[in-house]
């Protein structure tokens, strides 16, 4: 599970090329008119881009930490699904009163491709095999990993009714059933919930601020510096909000996802080792799309 | 469910717009009266605006932090209604004995029509057709999202004294509908509880002290620069401070409001589709006001 | 519900009106040695004031921030009063077997009694008339809002005893009542808890430095904005640290106090709606101190 | 309960005066070596410590935040224990079918004898009288609160068995002493716990150096200014250092403690109440130490 | 259980040794180079490096509290883990109603040897013989901790279809299990997951581009203190770093490790006196890979 998730270098860089090339552009002109003594009048002294710097630092420090959060919540929801799925079929394995090694096995077939279902519907994904199996029932639903709780609900319903379990283990299944739906309300949240729109749009609006304030601040300099620093500090405040734009979306098929078609599988393994089956068949992910 | 929720630049702009005026009509001023010497008492070192903008920006940058978790704690709770919405109508569909269809989708319609009628209320809108079918019974009542819920247990105990759950699953069903209750005084608080008075202000009078002490530490420079920064940091802490403002109510029929219309649209189509009747008939919202 | 909790600017002022007096005595008294070239050896780089001065902003920054988590943690307990109020009232009408109004009723009195009850003692004013009705039987008590809850569960037993509940019942409903006692508690522990002694020592205590420090930075500039400068400061840091000092008690009968009487009120209504009986007769508050 | 835990001005300083002396020193022949013009190759700008001591600032403000945090917690804690000790009175009180007196009174003692035990393991005290009383049956565990806790577990078995509580009430009886069990934990985790030690060492190491770079900047000043500021700065940063080290063991016997001693009075006063016996004899703490 | 969490300095050192020695030749060439004069067109003013700086402290200021968190939730899991054990035992010993001590026992033992198991799998070191012992069953096993899980539930089962638990006990003691399930789960999301690769990276990458540029913003002053304070500031960073690393992997048989040798043996010897056995033998930890 162990999983890198490092944004390919050039990647980052091809998202902001365009920006850096015409912050490139802008910084020369300011130069070049500088040089030629047509900016006396529009001089800033270098505290002022300083000062919007530290405030911008501030805001964006900020930022990251509320996308990390919502990076980190998204692998907390799915080590609850990985807790929950391992609770439910131990409950159903020692509740049920005839040792029905079938029941057991169904129940963590059926949950294991409710794993599946939920990783790809909250990829946009056609939903795999294993899950179309399952969810041929149900076709005409929107939400399959719904339905597919539902299901379980019901077949615990039908224990009860013949009598293998008792109304508190159906109770305590229910309990179990009951974290699932909120796991996967978290994880439907997360995805759709986008980041408040203009709170991005300030601080993309404050980096341009800063990138066309500091080269009137850095006019007693070389140009060659005074291009060169404009241009690392709007590649590291890009840098930076890229870097929270990429965390703070945890389901969007990108390098820095959940690795949820691997915790499906581990999820599968374990729940397949407990009803005493043999290890399912995993396709190892190919690229970091099916991670 | 995937919404943005900009705001029009200019409903931002024209927000500030006379504050804006007032700070460019200040700060020519301050640079007349510079130009002409009178100002040779009252320069001030850059150091002491910076000072004060690097404090103001700590308290801006942790206010806009405070904001966007009311904002986020509204969309939790709202996340919360989905999940518990969905629990209520599978444990209803599952626990009561006789194969009862009808049980299912009465309550099915009823809490679809408590979302509606609980985001109307937060939003102080009349209530919709749609909820005043339901709510013609208790139509003297202040609260009728909370006399929807009365009337569910009332229901559920009309199923247990019928026999139809056993004591078990009528607990069980009363534990989500106190869940529901929770979520719905979760979303009143935060309606209710306006942001600390004297915080608010503080920092308002704070960006207007930094904006009148600036063009005393830019007397150096341009007056046409001074006014341009002077304007320009007045701008961007007003902005930054209007962010925040926009999202600490998230239920204000606001563009950063949250979606509840479309969030109770949804629940409405899950739960059509779990008792499995026809999807209702859904009027998109014509305007963010209808989100 | 909706409250203005602004301090009033007269009382704020008042409050910091000794210090501001001294500052500018000791912010003249340097001028006027400086002016006459006695405090030569005691210059300082304004550099020196600036850094205290951001250190300082960092500190009350996360102070202020920690007394807004008080307040906001006063006002969720009370937002669960309200929900668990709600709750305990529904459960109590839906579970009782025999349709006994009175049962209902006779518990909503209490609990809006122990909504009152509480507000009063937190904030350690005498018990009003509606509550003393209740708390007759226990006047020895020192805490009457336990005392009424356990009341509550000396009830929830006779019902118990004669039937009218069943086991399930009496623990659902016992459950309520605990996480009213933790409510209660809660409230009790944010009252009874002061903010670490030494903590806000020390902030005064580098507010006093950094006013000491400040005119010694500032001897290059008039005496008129170095005395105006370093008042200016001393007023804007007392007044964030009186702002976190207002917030972190939010039960001392203060303008931005928990609208506890406000709040029970509400609930009194609430409940007595539940229970279909006439709406108490409400005084309104007639200053804040009985929000 | 509400006590004032302000350390000594003396007793910090007197914790910190061995570095302030060295600093004084080391800051005296800075002084002296650069009026002889010794240190011109060392002189730095007054930027550099100025950066350090911002860098510092932010560590020690984030430090300070994650002291308060364990100091809050404790507290929280300790509230939950008042409620839990409460709730389990009230529900053994109420659940017992025989109105049996005796049996409330003996949980009552035990479990304030239970807050005394627990507040002197702690401590790392000697079990006071009150406490020996009840745990002489088990003198060979070295765990006394844990081992009382296993008791009143017992006892709620023989009521069960003998018939006096049913099957249900003995869960929620269980259920409440399981929060203690929780609540003893945490405590226990607080308690051992050292902070992160590199953690701590990386912060102690950072001012020394800021100390040692602060006046090579200051070197244009006078001696007595470089002196004064260095060893003033010095004193601050190592203050705030104190300060987070003594808020950040709650249970170590020091004025900012938890008032632990108070607090199991106050339950012991309260739960006396509840079972209706005569308030316990209560010897006021005479030091901090027994608060 | 109070263990200094150290790292030996020279450990730390020896891990940023090769960059202090890069920083040292590029800052050596810089001073040089400047010196004879090639350098006029690189010159920075200071500000730029102090700005970026600044945004790096503040960078690291939240990672470090990142790190913090992660090792502070390890410590409470591994609380949990301490709080649930006893519970466990507490709830098999007065549930079971034939006063059968062999349960307790059993139940005991393979709680024990579950938590040195959990503890040991973290780590990935092969299994004790303690652990082992009981492990033989399921040696096919890739998940051991998870199937002791199942055991226990197994066992409990067979105590409820033998009559020996009533139903409530059977659910009582599973929702213990269940919260056991948790813990552990919530150890593995710790293990297995990452730091935010491009998170990590760009922090590094920031400290590389200010090393690069504070040489160039000190050519004003000696080459020696330009070449020291350049260091000194990539250590620190570094440092910082460094230490943020540490404490993020809270399972990695690091010196900042949890302790869960120590942990586990402590469980071990409570959850022995619960039971009334003699103590376990423990061989003390030998290194910090064993604490």
């Amino acid at each position: 599970m162990l999983i890198t998730n490092k944004i390919p270098f050039g990647l980052l860089l091809s998202k902001i090329k365009f920006e850096l090339v015409a912050i490139i552009a802008y910084s020369s002109a300011v130069g070049i008119l500088d040089h030629h003594s047509y900016l006396e009048e529009t001089i800033v002294p270098l505290t002022i881009p300083t000062l919007l710097g530290t405030s911008l630092s501030l805001l964006l420090a900020f930022r990251i930490n509320q996308s990390y959060d919502r990076w980190w919540e998204a692998r907390i929801i799915w080590g609850a699904i990985v807790n929950d799925s391992r609770s439910l079929i131990r409950q159903v394995k020692t509740f049920v009163s005839d040792p029905q090694d079938e029941t057991a096995i169904s129940f963590a077939r059926r949950q294991a491709a409710w794993c599946h279902a939920l990783g790809e519907s909250l990829r946009r994904l056609p939903h795999s095999a294993k899950v179309k199996e399952y969810s041929s029932d149900f076709e005409h639903q929107s939400n399959i990993p719904n339905a597919l709780l539902l299901k379980h609900s019901e077949e615990v319903r039908q224990l009860y009714q013949t009598g293998w379990i008792n109304p508190f283990q159906q109770i305590q299944i229910d309990s179990t059933i009951t974290r699932l739906v909120e796991s996967m309300g978290k994880c439907e949240r997360i995805k759709n919930t986008i980041f408040p729109g203009n709170y991005s749009t300030l601080l993309h609006f404050l980096i341009l601020i800063f990138v066309t304030l500091l080269p009137l601040g850095l006019t007693d300099y070389s140009i060659l510096m005074e291009v060169a620093l404009t241009t690392l500090f709007a590649g590291i405040f890009f840098l930076i909000e890229k870097t929270a734009i990429f965390m703070q979306d945890p389901f969007e098929n990108m390098p820095t996802d959940t690795p949820m078609t691997t915790l499906a599988n581990n999820i599968e393994v374990n729940l397949m080792q407990m009803v005493s089956c043999p290890p399912p068949t995993l396709t190892p992910p190919t690229s970091y799309y099916q991670l």
